[in-house]
């Protein structure tokens, strides 16, 4: 696309870099800028900068943080020996949302993928097993996504912990709530059957 | 969402305030940065800031540009007395990139809407007239959208130069180059045919 602007066109090409931003979107957004008061790019800009010079993760949980121990490794309301291990931030997020679980997290950083070139040492699986290792943790839940990288994932750092004193667990699958059985695929269907709960259980889960 | 980090939610904040993009892409985008080498998010942060801070508009067709006239307008190869009248910088680059317009432009800003509360005064109109009373221009080609509003402009627009010598003329409507006649809405269709042209000059004109 020509553009009668260098500017314009330094622009776009920086915003199309973005995931999921292609040529046209990125000059949609670049134009919008310009349509608005130059406050608000300028807020933009540095809250992006601010955020890529100053963010830390949480030296004990590798979750983002503002401060070198997040604010649920701190709190002296979370059972520190209860570990949920987590692909990314998202997921912390996520789970925090549901309000349940009143553990601590370690966040992995992704998952074993040979296909992308993600091995184990890429990822904070050595700080994990130091970690449980150490003694003090109690339970660990593995809370990957359900998938083949997952599941490798979650084998390689059993293979790693099952010695240790801790108990293993992963998050249920199954029929998520408020989906019809005609619709949900085999594999989730035979696993909500083979782990089922006795019916006390699932009614006071929510 | 629940987030850890003050610096992660002012920058989502911020990046969600740009138009289609929602909290939850907003998230992706900055974990996505944070994944990045900073220098990605300084040059992204320098070039919106340098856009906003130092683009202008030409002066004399309103296009983005870097200097105080543009290259089109500066350039003494194009004709300055035919002039495309376009609603914005858009508009714009896809007619350069046909490569079969060799006049100038004259960017509006917009259409008149009164239901999005645009009014002439809020774009380029009187300068447009102004510049065809001054004279010099042979002819005014409009090449707004072909919508209500478009039309609306068009015509405002028309009223006040029609009294000048200077040929107004508008895009032709009609069934697109590849199309299927079969698809065309009606409106679209007739005009193809009441504004059809000869033969020779349809199969010369790509």
């Amino acid at each position: 696309m020509e553009m009668s602007s260098k500017l314009l066109e330094r622009a776009v090409a920086e915003i199309s870099q973005l995931p999921g931003i292609g040529k046209r979107t990125a000059l949609r957004l670049a134009l919008h800028l310009l349509k608005q008061p130059a406050d608000q790019t300028q807020q933009l800009a540095e809250a992006l900068q601010k955020l890529r010079e100053d963010i830390v993760f949480c030296s004990k949980c590798h979750n983002i943080s503002d401060a070198e121990v997040c604010h649920i490794c701190e709190n002296p309301h979370r059972d520190a020996s209860v570990i949920c291990v987590v692909e990314d931030i998202r997921d912390v997020m996520a789970i925090e949302n549901t309000g349940l679980f009143k553990g601590v997290y370690h966040v992995l950083g992704g998952k074993i993928s040979p296909i992308e070139g993600i091995g184990p040492g890429q990822l904070t699986i050595v700080q994990l097993v130091t970690k449980v290792k150490a003694g003090g943790v109690r339970e660990l839940i593995f809370a990957l996504s359900g998938t083949m990288e997952g599941d490798t994932t979650n084998f390689y750092i059993y293979r790693q912990v099952k010695e240790c004193d801790v108990v293993i667990s992963a998050i249920a699958r199954g029929i998520a709530v408020g989906d019809e059985l005609e619709f949900a695929d085999e594999v989730t269907l035979g696993r909500s059957i083979m782990h089922r709960v006795p019916f006390e259980n699932s009614i006071k889960s929510h």
